[in-house]
């Protein structure tokens, strides 16, 4: 697709007329009085959050945004590979696919040793190795990713829109002890609305989740704070329609210039548009750049300082910015203090921004920021529904502080390697950049062992499938219909468990085969954790969906032989659902259990989580220790 | 994406809501009085006719429908890979990927040679034989495809609508001589809308297409009668939520038993519809169908005796019909008898099933049907645009009169087939499967020599790229970011040529090189298509679109090297246009020139219509050629 040619234009590219393109403005009225989730902030995190709660029509949420409408330009823009895989569960990820630039190849510039002070290339890389996602490395407008989740939004169960022109003044937070009043948070809002006075709505909430930014106020109101180095290495960012004679424009390209500092180009969606990080000159202690009245102009004469011999005539500037690098941390994503975590549950989170800040350059912020909601959202979801104990809550920030220290810890080196006064060597870049395009990819994050996170005494079963980082997808075949299809596409942002069977070397049809013993203690055993939190009147993968994948081609299976579990009837005419049974897709390099290392003459059961994350591997035959990780943590409600 | 578990709900099955999933409920308000188009029927035919107008924000356009609103259900399902090409040239080929049902598989079914009362599988076969396309064969509901194009109509630079509830009463034609009033048929039409009294509606139209079906309105007032054989044989259709053992259920399957006729299976979206063809009695000479009062009992009933030793337990039919098979084709689709041909310009055009009419066993009527509307789209827009000859106009008829011809013969052939009372052979059914492939997915429609269609003279330059056939596309990186895609995605439905130039072995860059020399030709020259065609206030390729593929690694290249026409300023701001070059994708198989027979010593030029048909392959040098081409053609309005 090819846009914005006449000028940046804000909203969906697709739709021709300028004034129909924009998002819908959002809910009418006041807020409810009382939810289970009051989400303050509409930004990456806080719709993830809301968009995975929303599949729920069950639960009550309520999504407030200060400003008074829509995002429509700016910000954050990088979409890693891990993100993708995401959206894919969250069901846009080929709008996503369609309309953001894809970025293939990254391509380093230094000083030009003949004429230092020109620029010459000096490597090409390719963005993502071979086999890391399905999906690839993509840049779009935040807006447009705000867009697509508004748009998932108002498709939902629950059919949200956020509450707009709302600003959090207080939070009373009662921890709720058990036979308290469920709504532990009484909030204040100021309701601004241009021509009329500011109203203060009150809500109550089981939860609220702070999403609102590096300023959070729900941050200060459980008396957090954001952490780590002061900055004083400022930088702009200028999203351009120019015209320029740099060759590698419509790659992501790092410039060194020998004296005027550097560069990062971005190319970006619609084949015109492109964004310029930008060094600026070293601050003052305690100096804010934002008092130095930079200007665009002065933004636009750096750009063409430093890219000389080439030229850039900037046309229009959609959006620009100036910041300061700094990496800053919350110690915990909650309101309880490190010595009442044993006796108090949590009910006020924080994620995003709100709990971590850092450089925009490695293009982590948004996705790691969606991540915290992805990661918040299922467990929320499962508590209120009272299929999961409380406890769980405790590891969304265990989880996602550990993850955001890396990152903090990876923004501080690779800010100080971009950054020229601190000797920029665009070889040591490069390397660095390949080392670790599996971390900028997203699918680096590791969880450590808990509840939630078994112990690797079987991972050998499963050698590339690690439990505590994201499910890898690879290639299948469908049994029933022979689709080819990705594995990994099954796990939807729908709160439900996935058990993968991979099959072991025998016959799955036969009746003592791994598979069939195992799909025999699912569905039949008193102590399955299928019987045990699947409610009657469920379908009997409303829980845990369980899924098979054998090694043989699909002309040599017959799914009228298999365990009915893999043909389960469901909904209110018992139909049979045929999606549970997938073959190794025999063509050339494509095989599942070689590409994740599966034990062909064992097989194993792999148990993913609702984020997509693996949670534990596990022997076929090991039924027990199945049911009691799920023992861990998974509750049964009053039917 | 799995839905209509708990029974069949129409519109979008992303919206979970039912209530919400419709699409919008067309024009309100009185039809325009004067038109440049004026569309009778918004089915497949008049939605894509519809589409391609609405890309042309200065083309009036009036969509006319007798029903009261949107289809909901029923009618055609197939959709052949050609189909998905086209779709993709419209911008919404993801979203029938998405949710459409894919055709993996197709499997045939006889009698049991052990126990002939039963059916037992006798074969199955590749749907679709690998790189016959970059798309699947899929399946999906016509209302939905109805559901896709309206949305594109919606959001296209026309804004168009239908207006629904409107019958065609009648139309005077008087056809224009030079001079005369442009609009030259005057049309009645009768609205009917629920509690009000009919009301009459006139509307003037430079030209009428008739896509109003079998009982075309229009084919009656131009004269025209549909011809073929009458129909002695009846088949029952059924859309069905069922429970049943049969294992090929979510297969495209073919099933003859011994005594009871044949039944094809065609499994559908979301996973657990099908749909059934059941054959029926043998009529009587001149009987016709609905006069047996058949029921959807009767049809589950035969399926139930044919399917035999399966059972069948339907729970749910969304839809059902039956119908006689019967081929029967117009001699022209438009209003110019043969004997004025030479002096006449046609004004009144029929598309679809008002000028063919056939089985739908196939899958193919949607699809010609379709196919139709896009040749005569880009037509009809160019000419009204003054672009294009008016002449050009009668080779609607003779291109889609042809196809039309073929797909009656086929579809004669299969018919019989597949009707037990005239022998099925399930071995030779399979057989013939096999060889008609490239015929059932759209590829193998041809358009034989005319002014639109240029001589076989350098065919072997591009042998895989057949004139008069359809652009086949194949892997391409882009040049200037790397990007893997798809070549034949760049012919998106705009009423724009294409001009692929195909460099030879030579250093493209060198300025005497074919690839330069062209450029230079279609820039500069005063006889160039480009430079004649091209007023002064366009981008320089709005009417010919000019692209080069270069067989080179992409590190090989240098953009700044390239000619300026490959590089185009564009837009007010005069940015450039990164996306006119490409470079072989050289991994494993991918190669274009490899794919599709490109000579790689000379290179060539392939010529690609709005419809993306292939209409010359010329030599790289043959400039004049190729402006010889155009020149029989295209027109250059006045500025």
């Amino acid at each position: 697709m090819q846009f914005h040619l006449d000028g940046f234009a804000p909203g969906d590219p697709g739709i021709a007329d300028p004034a129909q393109r924009l998002a819908a403005p959002g809910s009418s009225g006041s807020v409810p009085r009382e939810v289970d989730v009051l989400i303050v902030g509409s930004g990456p995190a806080g719709l993830t959050l809301a968009a995975q709660l929303a599949a729920f029509p069950d639960i009550r949420t309520c999504l407030v945004e200060q400003k008074p409408g829509p995002m429509l330009r700016g910000q954050a823009d990088g979409i890693a590979c891990r993100t993708m895989e995401m959206f894919e569960a969250f069901g846009f990820s080929e709008r996503v696919l369609k309309e953001a630039c894809w970025i293939n190849e990254t391509t380093f510039w230094k000083p030009d040793s003949a004429e230092p002070q020109n620029i010459a290339r000096g490597g090409r890389v390719q963005d993502t190795e071979d086999g890391l996602s399905e999906f690839p490395h993509v840049v779009l407008n935040q807006a447009r990713v705000h867009d697509f989740y508004l748009d998932a939004l108002s498709r939902s169960p629950a059919r949200l829109a956020p509450y707009y022109g709302r600003r959090l003044l207080d939070m009373q937070i009662a921890p709720a002890a058990a036979g308290d009043d469920p709504y532990c948070v009484t909030a204040r809002l100021e309701r601004v609305k241009a021509g009329a006075e500011p109203q203060t709505e009150t809500i109550k909430a089981k939860y609220v989740v702070g999403c609102d930014g590096a300023r959070s106020a729900v941050r200060a109101s459980i008396g957090r704070a954001l952490h780590g180095d002061s900055a004083n290495h400022a930088w702009g960012v200028m999203d351009v329609l120019a015209v320029t004679d740099f060759p590698d424009i419509r790659f992501k390209s790092l410039i060194q210039s020998t004296a005027n500092g550097s560069i990062i180009i971005i190319p970006r969606e619609g084949g015109y548009l492109f964004r310029l990080y930008i060094e600026l000159d070293k601050l003052d202690v305690g100096e804010r750049v934002s008092n130095r009245n930079v200007t665009s102009d002065d933004l636009i004469a750096a750009a063409q300082r430093i890219l000389r011999p080439y030229t850039l005539d900037v046309k229009e500037v959609p959006w620009w910015s100036v910041y300061e690098i700094g990496q800053r941390l919350c110690d915990k994503f909650y309101d309880v203090p490190e010595a009442d975590v044993a006796q108090r549950l949590p009910c006020v989170f924080i994620a995003g921004d709100a709990c971590h800040t850092h450089s925009p350059k490695a293009g982590q912020g948004m996705n790691v920021s969606m991540q915290d909601g992805f990661n918040l959202g299922w467990k929320l979801a499962a508590v209120l529904r009272k299929r999961c104990t409380p406890h769980l809550l405790h590891s969304y920030s265990a989880e996602r502080q550990s993850v955001a220290r890396e990152l903090i810890e990876f923004d501080r080196e690779w800010a100080a390697m971009l950054a020229s006064s601190k000797g920029f060597d665009a070889a040591k870049t490069q390397d660095y950049f390949v080392r670790h395009g599996r971390y900028t990819a997203g699918t680096a994050a590791r969880y450590t062992a808990s509840m939630l996170t078994g112990e690797a005494t079987h991972q050998h079963l499963a050698a590339a499938l690690a439990i505590g980082m994201r499910f890898h997808s690879a290639p299948v075949i469908r049994l029933a219909d022979a689709r080819p299809m990705q594995l990994g596409h099954v796990v939807k942002a729908d709160g439900r468990w996935r058990i993968f069977a991979f099959a072991g070397a025998e016959d799955p049809m036969a009746s003592d085969s791994g598979i069939q013993t195992l799909c025999r203690f699912l569905a039949e055993a008193a102590t399955s954790p299928v019987t045990k939190y699947t409610l009657p009147d469920e379908d009997i993968d409303a829980v845990l969906d369980v899924r098979a994948v054998f090694q043989q081609h699909h002309h040599d299976l017959a799914i009228e032989a298999m365990p009915s579990l893999l043909l389960p009837r469901k909904g209110r005419y018992g139909l049979c659902d045929y999606e549970k049974m997938f073959c190794a897709d025999r063509r050339h390099g494509q095989d599942i259990f070689d590409l994740r290392g599966i034990d062909r003459q064992r097989g194993c059961v792999v148990v993913v989580r609702p984020d997509q994350y693996v949670a534990h591997v596990l022997t076929l035959d090991g039924h027990a220790a199945l049911a009691a990780f799920f023992d861990q943590f998974m509750t049964r409600p009053a039917a």
